[in-house]
């Protein structure tokens, strides 16, 4: 068996719902140790990670993931046991198989064939690993990012391994990310019987301008690498089912996607300005899941780029759709990170899984590009 | 004790919440039969319904009512046994106190004292009386209604004993009320991702400008007797909570509560139209709960008005404001009817109760109503 498969296995085997590690990050230390790494634990909450790092000089390339995977969902739903890896017709079946475990194996393989070959490469190998990306994500990769700053170490290039591969392994690097930013909005009216409106106000009337505004919103048009910022509505609810009741008020919760034409402080006003605008008696509770992060092509890219198609044949896109990752993290410190890993079709679904014969390639796009930069 | 004060304490005592009687008719009729009306009695459903009538000319003059109560609530923020009738400080408490068992009671010692003073009187007494007001009334005034209508019976004047006085015992009758047309409307979208509202259909958001719109609509401007028509949204909801995705669907209860200047059929087609117009897919359920009635000012309005100055030095107001009541079922086989009883401030909620000097006025109100149209 190919060791990218062997190893992805025996992470698909580690029960690690997140932000439960399960004995993923053990597994990858007991293969980092012997070549060489320094590692710090760091432990918050619950939550494992850890920091290793081979060498001392610049430039510190890194790569980034989670061991943990989201829930199952129903079990019966799935074809096989999702914590026991098994292949069926070329596909390797499992929790994370491909988000991001498979990832975090071909890590792994790369840096020991490199290291085998290239023992005095220039600069640093690192990995930052955490437990927590697919919840909360408060005690994983930023508290890492927290503690290389604070003693002022910083990275060069990063390598997030999320599945990005799109309808082709290999199709899509992603260069940067959307920011998030989540909006809990009450309108508060005055309650009272449907008969006699003029003794009420009716918050849903009240709101109703507002969203249509909201809704109808041109925000920004995007940029060269960002589609245009986009405003959701995730959940509107008013009114406790009595239907001879006015409500007494009503809750819309909303997120924003933005680009980096956007800041959170500029739509936030913009959204209240919209409010007031009406005349809303409102609350508005915000949230900054993360700011926007954009790496221009440029090395690491390049290189990324080259040795997905030296591996694959394809020529890889750069691009910046799609949900959140701890990217928006690692970019305080770090001034190009990109996201490269398998086809993402099957990612928090039943049946997750990933090819088999795509292993051995996204562990050879990993080792060229630590050739490119580090050999 | 006031003879009005002892039955109506007498019907308090009976557990009669909607839509059981509690033996509340037996008791009226065991005061009715010796006065010589012909009873019928229509049970449907679990309910109790009679229509009682002394003479066979007309005019008919006819007093409904229910004898079903609503619910008590949590009787810990009772005061008193909210069947146990009891007088503090000059009210009468209980369940039912003004709506409507004072109204029950002063029919009858009305109907008493008018029969023994004037055992010939003109035309026919009749009294319609159900325990399915306060609930769905499907199978109440309605359905006695339908019988008479299929034999061809008719009512020249009928009083409803709702309770109608507003500030003043007396200042006001009902001579209508307004439509009530409900709605429940589904908008559909795609659910989807919210980082990827290209593959999705936000309905929140297409709903947004139809909901705007309609709420903004001036339907009419009501006329000399009824307010404008309104429509209220009395419960919006659209997600299931997760917060990062776009709901598939939206629902939406509203209500009419319409004047004649409306029809239902005309409501629901300009409701349509705005929906169509901004290109929802949607569902929409109609229920119309009763049309409107209107009772011209006339005779019977003025005997009553008469009656009520004479009893309280107050004149009463014609309103056609707050809810639905039977008088819109009674309304297709009677030209006349209006609403008359005492103080609603405390219906519908815990320590109802009645002021005790007001039931005498209040029988005495029925009886010189009685006087001026069949005496």
């Amino acid at each position: 068996m190919n060791p990218t498969q062997a190893l992805t296995e025996q992470l698909i085997a580690c029960h690690s719902v997140t932000p439960v590690d399960g004995g993923c990050q053990d597994l990858m230390l007991s293969r980092l140790l012997p070549l060489g790494f320094v590692v710090e634990k760091l432990h918050s909450n619950g939550v494992d990670n850890f920091w290793a790092r081979r060498g001392t000089d610049g430039p510190v390339l890194c790569f980034a993931g989670h061991t943990d995977v989201v829930p199952t969902g129903p079990l019966h739903d799935w074809t096989t046991d999702p914590f026991v890896p098994t292949v069926q017709e070329g596909m390797l079946h499992g929790r994370g198989a491909a988000d991001m475990k498979a990832s975090l194996a071909a890590f792994v393989t790369a840096i020991e064939r490199f290291v085998a070959e290239c023992p005095d490469h220039k600069g640093s190998i690192a990995l930052l690993i955490t437990s927590d990306e697919e919840g909360v994500a408060t005690d994983g990769t930023v508290k890492v990012v927290d503690l290389l700053q604070a003693r002022g170490e910083s990275i060069d290039y990063c390598i997030v391994g999320e599945p990005t591969s799109d309808r082709r392994f290999g199709d899509t690097i992603k260069n940067g990310r959307r920011g998030s930013l989540s909006g809990n909005l009450t309108v508060k009216g005055i309650q009272g019987h449907i008969a006699y409106p003029h003794l009420a106000r009716n918050p849903i009337h009240q709101l109703a301008p507002a969203l249509a505004e909201l809704a109808g919103m041109e925000w920004d048009r995007g940029n060269d690498y960002f589609p245009p910022t986009s405003w959701q509505v995730s959940n509107i609810h008013g009114g406790a089912g009595a239907t001879n009741i006015i409500p007494g008020s009503v809750n819309v919760q909303f997120n924003f996607r933005f680009s980096t034409e956007q800041t959170a402080d500029g739509l936030k006003q913009r959204v209240h300005a919209v409010l007031d605008q009406h005349g809303l008696e409102y609350d508005l509770q915000w949230n900054l899941s993360g700011n926007p992060f954009f790496t221009a092509p440029g090395e690491l890219s390049r290189a990324l780029q080259a040795a997905i198609e030296t591996e694959t044949g394809v020529q890889a896109q750069l691009s910046t759709t799609g949900g959140t990752s701890d990217g928006r993290f690692i970019a305080r410190i770090c001034k190009q990170v990109v996201e490269f890993g398998p086809i993402n079709a099957t990612i928090h679904k039943v049946n997750e899984c990933v090819a088999v014969d795509d292993l051995p390639r996204l562990s050879g796009i990993y080792y060229q590009t630590l050739c490119r930069l580090l050999g």
